[in-house]
């Protein structure tokens, strides 16, 4: 059985409440459930994470590393686009990522365009709202 | 019924062709079949459309606008970092369009780094390989 | 009798459909014919042409040098901003050009605030809506 | 009656005798008339006015607006490329510009090609020579 | 009774130890103590949170966010110029923040001439020392 | 008895008058007032400037410096972004500076980020409305 | 015996009618009949082709690459600067390009200095006129 | 007897775990061991620290410089090229250091070329595998 | 008899009294003087200006060139670096002219390298202080 | 009978030792005796010269200047990117140079693209191997 | 017996000379003896070479490289931010490279922070005034 | 009796043979001559230099230094844009230099707008022809 993760950075606690004419009304717990719910249908154990502290997932990446995950959905929030070390754990823990924004990134402001994480992840999905998680997922699962 | 459209750009005829190691070995018709039998299974219409000249394209996403197409996926290749024409195409459409590109963008040249379209498209996905063009279509139908 | 061109490049066979806000509610066809009754009122002979592709333009532009055109009134669309082609077409034809933009592009994205073709035109307007064209003709049939 | 302005900027006091081969060989004098001839035919009030301090440019603008004037003409000269208090007057006065070039300013060092007021004015006309300002009038006038 | 939020962020507990001939001798806690008092005599609740950690800043302005804080002043000392995911928090707390910084960011390096967190913020002091956050304090207590 | 000038530049006699979205409904007669007032609490000389023109202020801020004046408080206004010989004036004054401006110049465009003066300055606020001539009149009178 | 392409862009048709005094007065006729005389004499076999619409260019080069083409000698004109799709054409035929230019693109303005299109070529030749076509054809044949 | 500091940062803790092509297989342990030794030899108090989170390293270097410490070995990790707060932190704490890295970061990508905190540093090594903490040490201990 | 203006700029007037450290403590009388009195050993015609105000200098030079002056020196302080008006007003004067700055610009800060003017004065001095002026006339009076 | 000089700069004395899988295994003797017999056979006279002392360079192109030869096959090597100096000495010797590049310099770090010396010399040609060489030389004897 | 190179380049002949508060009272010649003394008791065989000509160092490099040495120390001085030329004759040698600079090159301007060279070799040490070379020494020694 | 040096770098030696529409039609010889006999005039000691290799003119800077020299002149030619060493060997020197050059570098291409030495010379002189020299030495000579 494939083991994958959902991990959630920065602010993304907030989801729902922060700003839902950009990032929806769904809170982190309702997506979460979304994308358990999938995962049990597709047969593949998912582990549920959220921090704001950029080093605290840096920790967890490890953990699931050692932990020997096949996949991980990311949501780095604002560490996409400040975040070196994020983009170093995620190099260096073998397991495959996909990352994911709620909106669509190139639609914002301009230093939202460029994502550090993405060139080390296998694949890379904006603006599909929370739908994204799921695609994220259904990739991850095959 | 759903009317959606799935427009794929510059050097996409040659899919299965050039560069394998980069684009996999499926070829373009290989795709177009994956994603009418998903779009049979989803209920939705599909045409499918390629061209090299970035001016037929804009004809075509002209003439989907006129027959009222709900949604578009488009994989523009290499139109995707250069055409402005494009870009005010599908702006002008009225159409929603989802991004795809099969490999991760962020992974490749600087120059592939930007998308001049992806702004004026509902969502973007890089990196999935094929299955993309079958995420798009799922976002779209909803 | 002076023999004028009126050339409109990419998307501009959209006027009056796409995004009126912007580009007003005249189609094509209606600024056509409003420049061709002041081509009559001032005796001048003028030919229209509209093209989404790029090199048909060139050819076109090679065509109207050819029968020794004394000016052409362009509106390059978005080609304005990414083809050197189409600079070089212009530069080579030995025809006296005005380019014309219906909006004011300096209000808009960065990225249309230059222009490739300007520098080898006689002269630029912007912003005055469809009656840029009429101002340019009644310049060019001096 | 509609009152509109024809404001000239920094050394178009020297239009003529300046620079010929790039400004031509009229006067600021006979532009100013012949702009007041065509206001004559349009029905048009027409007040001109030159300064080559920034400051009382400013001044005279805030004393067009307070006047209810209904549009202006401005050739900001080299405070197009440099002057942001002018920008801020344009944009406070409420009034209706146009900017126009007598040469194409595209055709020149780098530095002129970009325009710091034509954002906030409806239009830009450059390369026309003197007759540019006679197409702002008509423009405005209507 | 409007409740405030005074923030610290990076290395300003050292604040009298560290480089006093930028930052001047006052301890953080005397800071602290000075806009308690101004608080008391504006008939203001204020609460102060100091931290070097950045997503336990976060974590405070959600929490004074849910605990629907009227205004937040805040120094986030050297995350002002790195930390898009604190940008991120203040946009979304729904909170009025002042930005202050004690020493005039415009006389130092370049890299700190800039703020990512400002455009957030309903206004900036830097300069004024440790009284900019009085400043701040009179101007949030209106 | 300290002396302190009020200086105004560019644009800003329009203030209440020129778009009052941005700037407020108060006109320069009713800042200078208010500041006069507190200047009294403060028992403090206050004198009031304002001009459009660049060299007019150079040629005041002499003026105030041989007049050996303690403080002065400046809006540049647009002259913030442009004025190096206003940089030079402040810088060579020997007088000590507050830079006030009544708008986030954050929030604004890209070229109203960035400050010539600041630099010369002993401190910088924005974003306070009229309140932060206030805030640096207090900073400069203790 | 060996199959090789020769391939011309943008205006090239104009050759020996545009702009004489830089690219020459020959023909592009002219130029291929020597070309072609030099491929008989060398037992190569040369086949020619020229467009000024991009997507053609590249639909040939697919073609060409079908066909086992062994080398191509092409002169992309203007889409050197600005075509990302023909440098994907290019490295996707698994033919050996070399890319001439007839001028040297060094004295000219700046923005044709670069070219999209020589990383994916195995050489590149410019400003020995036409007989950097010859020189390409030499290097080729062997 | 001199008290020296041993820091390291983002994801050193991963050491002969992470991508051991580029760090090598010796771990954290095995490192500080290693250091420990040399220290004892040379008669140096050596303390070592690592954290994944920014915001501890700077509470650590706190901790050293209330305590006094002569000297300091950090190799931040990827916080190199991305942390103000920590350079702040190091050029606050009064405390000698030297930076570690164990590749050579001018052979890696181009944002690992540069470092913030090299220039509040003494000195710099990289390169020189986990040697590089012996060297520092070594110059340290003098 | 050769006629040659002198022309200072932006806060010379404060020659001696601001920044003896950069500048020197000679007022501008004792500049004038003692260029004058070089003036007279050459057999040249002096005429001395200055001016705060940008628009006052243009006007200036329009009077030096109708007065059909030889050669000027200016040293326009601070609008050396942002006046395209002055440039323009130097180019379409017909005077042969010499920039002096008295101190090394190349020495301050990287805003004070480029000159906006030097292009189109004859030739350039900067770093000989007061003594500068005095070759610049003799370079004029030959 | 022409005069041609064959230059070769820094580090092309160590041709067939160096890298030989970007340059070849070819020495520089090699490839100047297949040059030396091609000039034999071409009639023309064949001077060769290496240096890795780019003023030594300069000194000989004077020389060859002074001789009065016909034209120059000049390989910089690493010159090429950074010599000013031999930019001068080229265009001012009044000879004829083709700039020669064994490797496609397109292919390479982004600081070989750019070329100081080739905008001063007539032709370059790069990633023909030594064969670059010979093509120079027979567009040069005619 | 190994056998490493010390070379000094441009202005290091100057050490213990030329500003000695960057570089220290060492000369070149104290340096050397230290370097050579640390070799003897590594056994290693040292040879000393410096030269302010580029191409003497290029040429030196390559006898180097033809008498198999194992290993070289190198401080190109300010040939480390220009020399291509240098670059290529380390890359070009198949010798193991460490560069040192005295003083820390972060600490300067910024011109000095980027290193040409330093990619090529295996390490780079800076800030440790001239211990560094006997750290690269022992380095290269293993 | 003060001593003087005259140093002129890359191609000067063909002063009077090179561009002399640029440089003019003196040699070098009349050069030195012109200042050899100004010297005489003023009582200087002048010793003159020119090389074409860097290195070499930085090892006569160290002769002059070493020979207490009390200034120099120096015309580095294309050296000034592109030598840190030669920088470096200025400010090494405790000579206080002149930089001259012939031409007004402001009026050619932007590369040699630059000067990497002018800031460690105390003064520069361009576009004055070889009076340059002659004005540089009157400096020196007080």
């Amino acid at each position: 059985m494939k083991k994958i993760a959902l991990i959630n950075g920065a602010n993304l606690n907030r989801l729902g409440v922060r700003e839902p004419e950009i990032y929806g009304s769904e809170t982190l717990k309702d997506v979460e459930c979304s994308v358990q719910k999938l995962a049990a249908e597709l047969g593949v154990q998912l582990e549920c994470f959220q921090s704001n502290i950029e080093g605290e997932i840096i920790n967890k990446i490890a953990d699931f590393a050692d932990a020997k995950f096949d996949g991980a959905i990311i949501n780095p929030g604002a560490f996409t686009h400040t975040s070196v070390a994020l983009r170093d754990a995620i190099a260096g823990s073998g397991i495959r990522f996909v990352e994911v924004h709620i909106s669509n990134i190139h639609k914002r402001e301009e230093f939202r365009h460029h994502s550090l994480t993405a060139a080390v992840c296998a694949a890379q999905i904006c603006g599909m709202g929370t739908e994204g998680y799921l695609a994220a997922l259904r990739f991850l699962a095959k």
